[in-house]
């Protein structure tokens, strides 16, 4: 039985509730179907997640199966939670985190919370794309041996100065990092790896796609499985491999940074998905497979839109660079004139996400999408340096391609530490003048919601005209409003 | 516009999903209707939790007019995200932090996490019904006085030295404090007040129960909406009043301990609860009290089992104090007999957790089984010492009325702080061998979450009785695994 048959059998039942939830059952509560009936907390013949010892323990025994994985909880409060518990429970070994700089903001608030000192690896920019590409073991390696120059210090003493080293892989884009080199090394330091996967949930069932993290030796890995497995939103799983890291640290974090009142039905859409990957994935997988090779044919035919060829198959990053239009044309065009709706939208390109539940319907209305869009944009530059596509006139102008590698070639200088800079009294300041100024708030993209700047770092005019750049292209910028940015006060 | 009812219009349209989440609004998913239709992400047209600007925000207004507050939050991550965010807001200030010690475990976590040193106020216990009552604004006072004492401080420097005081109200159990006496008490020193109201979320909606926090000048207040309105579990509220907290800072921290991947289930489950709180709270809060009123009537006639007459309406303590029976007993006959589930149980009584979602049938059958109940034990009582109440002859055997004020009374003493005690080496020791050793682990009762022992606490011998009492008559204990606890290595 999964999650979800233990609560339609209790939705069936003549209990009367006297316990929470206060919705209590009732229809008249407006809740949509399925989720008053199904939704319950601890009573009797259920389960704690956080003491798991029967439904819920199995459950989670489950997803540890389907990836290989010593240990595996299940995670209500999103990745985020996951990378919280993750870099929390192994500050407890050292106070220097190594950290792709294009991590998820969640492993910048973890370090704040812990009072560690960051240590940037960047990623290569693929210029071909604009998009950040893999982290470098070598780099990563590099980043260690400064640490130990730094610190007049044997490499036998890395794992005495370095908690940890984290990395996305794969990227929001489809980037994915080679982790068994990157395990191999950092291991050789004594040093644990964290693997953010929150968009690879689906890795390590075909091999049409990559390696899961867990196979390929990272320490804990998280996997937001509402990505690209069925799950639901704010869904996902930590799995936990290995001796470097106490596991008693990382339920300890779990406790605290998790809802001591967790949904049932988020816990039953983790055990519906895992299930589905278990008895389904490889054949679903399959199919997405030869879904996305007759869409690539397709789309091979276009002439000005390109589809990016080194992202994992799970992801369509779908680029227009060279052409006059940008990411967000096409993002608009898809979505208001095809009713396709993107994940995302950068400078050059959009980002769709496949799934395992993708229906032929969708890629096929994609890629007819896109030839259209593809003669269009061909006959309209054929014809003039701007003119006729359909209700662009007024995004016509002003155009320019932003570079949406999230600044990652910029590099800001830090002047101050991350948690000194962020409890500290701050102002704010228009950003057009606050160039040499030292930020006391992360600047965001989102999404992905990849820092363009973290507290403590120098704001320079380069960054300004990044940023300023996409505050004019209507991107989504977390940390600035009415364009004024929060800095520190002189 | 509410907003399940934009998932309801996006989930009818045509749009075909290349975002998050995985599922895709495929009915093949297998999550039940109503999960994978209106589960979506933060896509074109709806709003972002982490910074609102349209149907969030305006949802958020709608909650802060419910409660009169000049900020509302909503909360993904349960009243946990909330009083995380709370405490780590007024750290800043200063690094003490004055509670309740029966506060919810998650409070003790967030001074963890802020590195704080504690201060506690102990509740009065109530004999009668062995269950913990109000926190005294005198003992508040009392406690503020010590800390100047010790620091050598002029009353004008508590603020410097005390970052907030936090309180539970109600408790678990139903019993309000005098939130208004201690806001002014507090608020005389210079400092924030944080009400934990999880379990009140339908105060001052109706004149038949207590005001709410905020409008009784509480700076910080956490509404469960989940417990007590008609929301799903893991949902609730953070409202901010006043000008000795910073709203950035609580800003800041909601973003931090949240998910970056909110549920739309659950923020429309709130939206949806408030509406109804809004639109028929007091209709509906009315006719729960004419229930009460009629099952108080009926209960009356009880000879054995009482009902506790001092908690809030919005509980029922049902005591069978001083008759054969424990509270486990009569949790146990109310589920299996009557098919009616309790929300906890306790030494000597039980609890109910009414809400505005209670229907009439649910009342009616609850004072026939206490009436049939209070029967059974009266003639059993009179037959003989012990005897023949169904199915209860094993759980005869060893009966012990254990002290179920959370061992509120014995006021464990303090070696170390809970920073150093939580994050140092420790070792597991039987709990009957452990006396006179320093925790190293929270040991809490559950339900409610409230720690019997803290990290850098002596265990005494009365500690290790009541939890060894506890044990024996199977209640959930966490922190303890095979009658073992985690103490400090020597």
């Amino acid at each position: 039985m999964e999650l979800f048959d233990y609560l339609a059998l209790y939705a069936d039942s003549d209990y009367y509730p006297f316990h929470m939830p206060g919705h209590k059952r009732n229809p008249e509560s407006g809740l949509p179907v399925g989720i008053y009936q199904y939704d319950i907390t601890e009573i009797d013949g259920f389960d704690n997640l956080h003491q798991p010892e029967s439904i819920i323990k199995d459950a989670e025994q489950r997803a540890a199966g389907l990836y290989d994985s010593e240990e595996t909880y299940f995670l209500v409060n999103g990745s985020t939670a996951g990378i919280l518990s993750a870099v929390s429970a192994v500050s407890k070994r050292a106070g220097k985190l190594i950290i792709a700089r294009n991590c998820h903001k969640a492993v910048y608030h973890a370090a704040f919370l812990n009072r560690m000192e960051l240590h940037y690896v960047y990623p290569h920019i693929h210029g071909d794309y604009d998009i950040a590409g893999a982290v470098d073991a070598n780099d990563i390696e590099n980043v260690i041996r400064g640490i130990l120059e730094e610190a007049k210090a044997e490499a036998g003493m890395a794992a005495e100065l370095i908690a940890g080293v984290v990395v996305t892989s794969p990227t929001y884009d489809g980037i994915v990092s080679d982790i068994k080199e990157i395990g191999n090394i950092v291991h050789r330091y004594g040093i644990p790896l964290i693997v953010d996967q929150a968009h690879g949930a689906h890795f390590g069932i075909h091999p049409g796609y990559p390696e899961n993290a867990v196979r390929e030796g990272a320490d804990l890995v998280i996997h937001s499985v509402h990505k690209t497995l069925a799950a639901p939103t704010q869904t996902a799983l930590l799995h936990k491999n290995g001796n470097l890291v106490d596991s008693e640290f990382v339920r300890k974090y779990l406790r605290i940074y998790q809802s001591s009142s967790p949904s049932y039905i988020l816990m039953g859409g983790i055990d519906r998905a895992v299930r589905m990957a278990v008895q389904e994935g490889y054949q679903r997988l399959d199919r997405l497979l030869s879904m996305r090779n007759a869409f690539l044919e397709e789309a091979a035919h276009c002439h000005w839109i390109k589809i990016c060829p080194f992202t994992e198959p799970g992801k369509l990053v779908i680029s227009v660079k060279g052409s006059f239009m940008t990411g967000q044309m096409l993002y608009d065009i898809l979505r208001d004139k095809y009713r396709l709706q993107m994940e995302m939208a950068s400078g050059s390109y959009v980002v769709a996400i496949l799934s395992m539940m993708d229906r032929e319907e969708g890629l096929k209305r994609l890629s007819a999408a896109l030839s259209e869009v593809d003669r269009e944009i061909h006959d309209y530059q054929k014809i003039s340096g701007w003119g006729s596509v359909t209700g662009f006139e007024e995004k016509q102008k002003n155009i320019k391609k932003e570079r949406i590698t999230a600044g990652l070639d910029l590099r800001p200088k830090i002047r101050l530490n991350l948690w000194g800079a962020y409890t500290v009294p701050n102002m704010e300041m228009e950003i057009g003048r606050a160039e040499g100024q030292v930020m006391a708030e992360f600047v965001n993209l989102y999404p992905p919601g990849i820092p363009l700047l973290v507290p403590g770092e120098v704001l320079d005019s380069a960054m300004i005209e990044v940023i300023e750049s996409y505050l004019k292209n209507g991107y989504e910028i977390q940390g600035i409003t009415e364009n004024k940015v929060k800095v520190l006060k002189a």
